[in-house]
């Protein structure tokens, strides 16, 4: 059996949900919403799945689904990309991430990452035989230390992994910090894979912007979102890559490999949804930004101090000085089962030795009744 | 770039497939059907669009459609995998596949492989940094040569990947046939993974026999299963595994970081369907089995000479003395621009050098109405 997947774990995610949901408790650990996106997508995807297509729908992805996702594109960022030959549809961001990893890394190569990352990252670089070079991101602004960043470059750097707004610190990368990291992208003539599926989830005065905006990126740059997030199906698995056609050519002959399509169904729904007026993109935006408000509040009643969260699902809490002093996987597995919420540990997001132990994610994309039961969990049993 | 996949063509499928649309050919090249299945599985899933669950389901799949694979494995074969450990849900056959490849393989293992063969399987096994041994088989009845099939396992094999009902031959292996590949398995002590989307549509007196069900080979045998096939419905993409719990849980590792998991709405459709009577099963075979004998008198009453086809959508026809003499790939260029039928060339399933290239695969799983509009202009173009 292949030591890189036999030696895993299973991830935080299915581990915790496994245990919330035996103790009881309100999970706000894995990160998918409780209440399901727009009925009117949901419904353009029954339809379909009456009145068809069921059948293959072309390996890249409907047309009317790389057209929206083209539209898309123009409307936020104004980037303008070829529907035909530079949109990708893949089943989930996950699936993205592992094509375009696929596609554009070789045995040998080297891929910037920044940590805390997302789960998936390094089991599927080292897979590719890649080597992951992480730098440690500094809490509790997260910032991006410059020696660090330019010493995980070198000669056989072949990309830099980007996540904004990131998951999990809620962190928005700001233009300058992009510019830092792009210029040397460039220097090192690497590409840029830009995982941006919390794009929509933006708050306060912050605004996501994707590296491909910069001037001459857009060549070297793949961007990445997803259904799941910005319409609030985590279940359905409809994630897109944009990029120039040269990279999302290659990225295809991975995907044709790995899932080859994806459900067409979901696909129409997905379109219709990414034709939706701005009022739903703030609507969503204002929605989750009251829910954060109100997660924060709650955790900072009962002493937790909680960190910036600028986008994304999730507020970062500071354990230290509240409840019993342990590591924060061993404090989650405690509140899970002792006051009966669940969260994950920060630390989880860490692939290099002695990650910060004093550091949970909670996630607020959960009705206020949910959000209220948690809180008041915390302030009776905490 | 990855050379493994920078060097790749476009599939033959979505090659012949866009040619076929371009000059308006009767499509019988790539495998799909043209009736969608049962309305019952689609409005099971429709509903659980509308109704939810629509967020992540367990990684591993859901537990209605994990007992229902069990069950399916119990009726049909009198296989017992326990639905918690030893089944598992993926977003399609083709990444069934890829994350078991991805879980059994260490770089430099060998896996023995059958050509003709499905054209996923050899990228993923170079990109698992592994080393396919191709057995070929030998037409007209695609039998298995002893000597070849000795000579390619060694001490390195890691595993033998087995099609049966086999795509694109129609092949179904033989149980005796079986044995032979199961035994050699068995002294190098391999794996058997095993591709069995077409179990259910096999003709004649012709039965499918799961290897896993020969006596000690459960434990090292993983099959899989695909509703594309068994439901014609080719589009949603929900593939599932069984076997052991040993290897099961490693291809859950692989599989979590390749999709993560697969739209519960489909997987509810996919669950009834499974649940679906014996009935249901019988006349999907006897109903493309009518089909099968159509298109063949057709073929044959132009002057083809066809290979046996025990199961799956296809059957493969002699190109020699009917129509221009001209390698399989011209030849099914001509035939889809010239008269108007699409077909695929079986040297698309080859890996190695020297295919045989006077051999041709169509399609039969579409409407009567289809075949005959092919036929006719086999019959008066050709
Ligand atoms: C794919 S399960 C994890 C969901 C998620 O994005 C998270 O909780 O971080
Ligand atoms: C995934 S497209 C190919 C469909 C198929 O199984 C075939 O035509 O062989």
């Amino acid at each position: 059996l292949n030591p890189r997947f036999a030696g895993l774990g299973t991830t935080i995610f299915t581990v915790m949900s496994a245990l919330a949901v035996e103790h009881r408790a309100v999970n706000l650990g894995q990160g998918f919403p409780d209440e399901d996106g727009p009925e009117e997508i949901r419904a353009a995807a029954a339809r379909a799945l009456i009145e068809g297509p069921n059948q293959y729908p072309p390996m890249t992805g409907l047309p009317v689904l790389r057209q929206a996702v083209a539209e898309h594109d123009r409307r936020f960022y104004g980037l303008a990309y070829d529907p035909a030959r530079e949109v990708l549809v893949t089943s989930g961001a996950t699936e993205a991430l592992a094509a375009a990893l696929f596609a554009l890394l070789s045995p040998g190569d080297e891929v910037v990452v920044f940590e805390p990352l997302y789960d998936c990252y390094v089991p599927i670089i080292l897979q590719a035989g890649a080597v992951p070079k992480p730098v440690r991101l500094v809490p509790p602004d997260w910032s991006i230390p410059q020696a660090e960043l330019e010493a995980a470059f070198s000669p056989r750097t072949k990309l830099v992994l980007i996540n904004t707004p990131m998951n999990p610190t809620g962190k928005v990368l700001a233009r300058a910090e992009l510019e830092r990291v792009a210029a040397l992208a460039i220097a090192h003539d690497a590409y840029l894979l830009c995982d941006e599926v919390y794009e929509h989830l933006v708050y306060g005065g912050h605004r996501h912007v994707p590296v491909a905006t910069f001037p001459g990126l857009r060549e070297r740059t793949v961007r990445i979102g997803s259904a799941g997030k910005t319409f609030s199906l985590t279940g359905w698995k409809v994630g897109y890559l944009s990029g120039p056609a040269e990279l999302i050519g290659v990225i295809g002959k991975a995907h044709q490999f790995l899932t080859f399509t994806t459900p067409p169904g979901l696909q129409i729904g997905v379109a219709h949804g990414l034709g939706l007026g701005d009022d739903y993109f703030e609507s969503l935006a204002s929605g989750l930004e009251r829910k954060r408000d109100r997660l924060v509040a709650g955790l900072r009643a009962v002493g937790f101090e909680t960190l910036p969260v600028e986008g994304s699902y999730f507020v970062t809490a500071d354990i230290r000085g509240v409840g019993p002093e342990l590591p924060d996987d061993d404090y989650c597995r405690w509140l899970t089962t002792a006051v009966g919420v669940a969260a994950v540990p920060v630390s989880a997001f860490y692939w290099q030795a002695d990650p910060p132990r004093h550091l949970i994610r909670f996630c607020f994309c959960k009705t206020e009744a949910t959000l209220d039961a948690a809180i008041e969990r915390l302030r009776t049993r905490l």
